[in-house]
């Protein structure tokens, strides 16, 4: 996390990071970690997320203005909530060098394309990107370098993007420890509709039935959460401003999706409702099939605690409460 | 994991294990773990079972019959799937001794105590229990003796039963690692029913929606899972005759739930629909006050990486697609 790399021949001279939150701090420790900048300059929304950049060895200078931050980079990174990107693009539009590579983090490409695309000029290279790696925290100070490692990094250039800046960026996000993969935008907002943003809009919804039972109180909700349900209190813990704008902007693909998954859902209901026995043990038996191949394809492990604590010591005395048990379900 | 307990005073003289899963394995190594019994023996559906568990040194005597696996036993713990727990109680009935505690495992307690009670004869004592603890492993293989450390054990008592044989059974579930927790089976399968069945039947279904998608490959959902998705499948990956067993027997509780949460879920699509962002929003940041409160209960970390996986190596030459990395959203 030291200031200035002695990287011999870093990938590029001046990365900006427009938006410092999770993942954009993360990028800045992945990218000291691998030296594939000379300096890595940013700008945020408040001055004080600027101030705790700086202070903690993320960005090397900061600026007020996502202009001022953009001038002289050579690759731009917008890692701001979707909805804001396009008057990002606006702002920084004329400010941006020729031959600069401006990307993004979003988790939407469609409406990115459209919002960012008519500001960035010709001379400059706009390809689009979204790491599909995070975690429930925001803020400057929930990165940490590993956060990309083994994970995959989709791009979706437009037809004309100079080939040569598309490697460019492949090779800066394999050094972040990704994979990559290229594919359309419209292709892409369809896969993480039901890969990402329906799971979210699930977790969001059932955490919000449960808040307001009256039979049921809140405290016992919480309290034998390790059944199931702790597992989306996690995952609906995400950021609300970022969730709020990729339902907003990817509102076609979600709204299949979830349509899909009502019929499925209220197929699954009538067989409780009936007692159809067969019918919801052939459904559940096929689900695990599919979480093996999550398991074969490195993207979770099959380690009975998930490594999610050490082992307690071998004795009885364990502390009531203790945080960080193995359980998931039941 | 050695058998035969040297402890001076065991609580118990010989706890019969009926069903040696992930359960009752976790059972006996947390039994010996504290030197809880002086012998464990114990029955399951298969023989092939049963020598795995002698072989393990989970049991140290296997029958072929759960009534001959219960004689002479002053704790009989039943770790069978709802669904066959009362065929179970009237196999073991005749041969059960008096004063013995008889209790379950089971994810639901109304139907245990419809179908289990009326086997067990006066001078038994008879009292159901839920330790909420799992994975989503099965077999007896896949126990460990630290399951229940931390987590909540509910016990659901009929109105009658013998002060003395619940608290020796609360004291027993303590030694295991557990906190307890006494209430009606009524109560027990409401408040599951939100925690648990609930969240597994979404998990089941949106697994199952994905599996039906025809402008997204199986291999896409697999390899984006990081996204979100991959929770659900571990999740979803819960052994299905119990989970089979659980939605028929906890029926009304679960369509109750279900039926609140379609709701729900009905407003949140409208608002996506209508581009409602300041609903979206207000809904997504409730989310997280409840996630706090799970973290300040001790029933999960925040750690941003949930320690799902060591850090990797401060190097770019991660492994592609190496498993265990810490995101779960975008």
């Amino acid at each position: 996390m030291s200031t200035r790399v002695p990287a011999a021949k870093p990938m590029f001279q001046r990365v900006a990071l427009i938006g410092i939150g999770l993942i954009g701090s993360s990028i800045s420790h992945a990218c000291r970690r691998a030296g594939l900048a000379h300096e890595i300059v940013g700008s945020a929304r408040t001055l004080a997320t600027v101030d705790t950049a700086k202070r903690l060895g993320l960005i090397d200078e900061g600026f007020a203005s996502a202009s001022q931050a953009v001038r002289g980079a050579d690759l731009v990174i917008v890692c701001v909530p979707v909805g804001l990107c396009g008057a990002i693009a606006q702002e920084i539009g004329p400010s941006l060098s020729p031959g600069a590579i401006v990307t993004d983090v979003g988790s939407v490409k469609g409406a990115i394309v459209r919002d960012m695309a008519p500001h960035l000029r010709a001379g400059v290279h706009f390809v689009p990107g979204h790491p599909i790696a995070g975690t429930e925290q925001s803020g400057p100070e929930s990165g940490f370098a590993e956060l990309f490692d083994g994970r995959w990094c989709i791009l979706t250039p437009p037809p004309q993007t100079d080939a040569v800046a598309i490697e460019k960026l492949k090779t800066f996000w394999q050094a972040l420890g990704s994979n990559v993969e290229i594919m359309t935008p419209e292709h892409h907002d369809l896969v993480l509709a039901i890969t990402s943003h329906l799971p979210h809009l699930i977790a969001f919804n059932i955490v919000n039935t449960a808040a307001h039972l009256e039979r049921v109180t809140d405290s016992e909700v919480i309290k034998f959460s390790a059944g199931g349900f702790r597992d989306f209190t996690r995952i609906a813990a995400s950021d609300p401003t970022m969730w709020r704008d990729v339902f907003l902007n990817n509102k076609d693909a979600v709204l299949e999706m979830l349509g899909r998954f009502q019929e499925d859902l209220a197929n699954l209901q009538r067989a409780i409702r009936y007692g159809e026995g067969d019918e919801l043990y052939a459904k559940f038996a096929d689900a695990r099939a599919i979480r093996r191949g999550v398991i074969q394809a490195g993207q979770d492990t099959a380690a009975p605690n998930f490594g999610r604590a050490p082992a307690a010591p071998k004795a009885v005395d364990a502390v009531p409460g203790a945080p960080g048990k193995p359980d998931t379900k039941r």
